[in-house]
């Protein structure tokens, strides 16, 4: 189902394509976020005009609301929006182990109280696999034990040995049609620990592979870390997915580091606190320096938002907290990780990666976030 | 610059063209409102694919918000929102009288403060017609006062006074290109100071006539008492605009006594709440009834919404208080309304328009508000 189409010579790139029964999706690919059966403050109609090849469902959300009552009734989660393109659900355990509160782990899953009015629920490799079976979507996450950032060895080996443990009993679970399960890896950042967990998931013979225990809270070093550590013991002929990633610069480092899926609330979440990306970084549109701007959002871009309305305007619009001042926002970021995606697979295709990657990466300033982050590093490499 | 293309038998219903130099606006028309140069939650798009041939703008928030300088340097509202078909500006002379405070009246205009920030500010006939002149709307209103709903008959004459003595001095201000001026008759339901107030406004000859101090929170009878007391005294061969106004069977009802022009925040307001119209009156998406109902949120509704969505999504969008739940539901309820107005000129065109008036109003259930002032009345005459 996923078909290995060209690697790059001079990086760990790939370019593919994996085969659903809803269509394909060329990688690498980034895939906005519908969390609750909707990608924040954009519609159908825009994600198939940036051509947004598949798109996130959230089990833990869509569990709670609108239920598992509803969502069979509807037929699952592409008749309930209207969406006839791939859709991949996350298994929930991320958001258990995040949102949830009063949380015990038990054989079988985690017991645990809804974050919305505290009632106590139980969420385990059935229950997910289950809720992503009536859901219907076409590619389904196995529900994994994701650890904070900084846990312990010992937290890190048990979540290791749960989420390998619940991948097996994930795998005997029954899917929806065409259904494909991905296995997720965790391990953090302790080789061993990486390599166990991807050799044993590996043994069972998951669809795709997706790189967990990133994107929760750890410095960028760090993120990269578990990639590298990760990423050589999956298997060629399999998709790679490094979970909850990233930004533009740091998706073209990790598909440089083998990685071909992506997903990220970042594009429309900092979108409606008025964060626009451009090639050369994020920047917040609401500063007075953009007032009488009435360029494009970014030079050169050809999404909806950039040929209709300028800076200006959206800014002016954000200012006065109009919804269409989070619409133009949202769709612009989302246009911009996916028109880097076709980029990416374009010069993949041609064989001029290396040189697209070198020109992106020195073009972007990163957030002074990641850079105190990257000094750290730096520091403590000395 | 308004044509009168038919006239009811029937009724004082008239099917009308007003030309502007950015296109024509048929009557009856609605004009959805853009506030703070946005028609809340939509988009230009979705406005002109509902075929909204005109919108409005606002004078106070929009000289709050962008402020003139940003305006000016943008080339007027058109450009600053890319919106190339016809815009109207109130005077913002209704939004001193409702949103700001400490008020003092004087002899040319209005002193009060900011409701942002309570910054000390004048607003008059010279200052609206300006700031509508910077805007380069194509229909300007006249900067008039809006007493409140229960004013005592003393404050009632000083307001058709001041009314008529600014608009005198509206019309000697220069005008952008093009743009023509409305006049605006005030006199609350007093017979006498409605005929003396129109009269005197349509000595001065202005492009046409709005009806004001009319949706201030007066019960249905006495807003159709007020219309019915001014519309005699308007000449036939100007353009009539009910202020504010109304729903979709006040809209039907005002278009029968003689109204040519509406404008009203009601579809997009209500829609952030979850109220949606329909043709049997409006109703709350949110209700456990639309929990799993796959229908459209009108039967037979040809808008966007309708067309790829249901009330089951529609309903869950909003219980999550998505973003696109406020949009879908603006989208149904602008699009019924402005469909309404097309309806209404073809009946109008076909002489069927009072076998439609008759089967709209009997088919649509008014809000229980509404029948408690109707019956309020009804006792009232007894």
């Amino acid at each position: 189902m996923f078909e290995l189409l060209t690697t790059d010579p001079k990086s760990r790139a790939r370019r593919g394509r994996i085969t659903t029964s809803r269509g394909t999706i060329e990688t690498p690919a980034f895939m906005p976020v519908g969390t609750q059966a909707t990608v924040k403050a954009l519609d159908n109609r825009e994600l198939i005009e940036m051509d947004a090849q598949v798109i996130l469902g959230n089990t833990y959300h869509l569990n709670n609301r609108p239920g598992m009552e509803i969502m069979a009734q509807a037929g699952g989660l592409h008749r309930f929006m209207n969406w006839d393109r791939p859709i991949l659900t996350d298994s929930g355990g991320f958001q258990v182990y995040s949102l949830a509160r009063i949380r015990k782990v038990k054989e079988h899953g985690v017991e645990f109280r809804s974050h919305l009015d505290g009632s106590k629920m139980f969420l385990g490799p059935k229950e997910s696999m289950e809720i992503q079976r009536i859901i219907g979507s076409d590619i389904a996450m196995v529900f994994d034990e994701c650890p904070p950032h900084g846990a312990k060895p010992k937290a890190a080996l048990a979540a290791v040995e749960r989420t390998v443990r619940w991948a097996a009993e994930c795998l005997e679970q029954p899917r929806a049609a065409g259904q494909q399960y991905f296995g997720i890896v965790q391990g953090g950042i302790d080789p061993a620990l990486r390599e166990r967990c991807a050799r044993e998931l590996v043994a069972m013979a998951f669809d795709g592979y997706a790189i967990g225990g990133v994107s929760v809270g750890e410095p960028e070093p760090e993120m990269f870390r578990a990639i590298e550590l990760t990423e050589p013991f999956l298997p060629a002929e399999k998709a790679r997915y490094a979970m909850g990633l990233g930004t533009p610069a740091q998706m073209i480092e990790l598909i440089a580091r083998g990685v071909d899926m992506f997903d990220c609330v970042l594009p429309t979440r900092v979108a409606r606190n008025g964060t626009a990306y451009s090639r050369k970084g994020a920047y917040n549109i609401k500063g007075g320096f953009a007032k009488a701007d009435f360029g494009p959002l970014d030079e050169g871009c050809e999404c909806f938002t950039c040929r209709h309305h300028t800076r200006a305007y959206v800014r002016h619009l954000l200012n006065v907290n109009e919804i269409l001042g989070f619409r133009l926002v949202s769709i612009h970021n989302t246009h911009l990780f996916l028109q880097l995606m076709a980029e990416t697979r374009a010069h993949l295709e041609a064989g001029t990666f290396d040189e697209f990657r070198a020109a992106f990466i020195a073009n972007y300033v990163p957030t002074k976030k990641v850079l105190a982050e990257r000094a750290a590093a730096e520091t403590l490499l000395d």
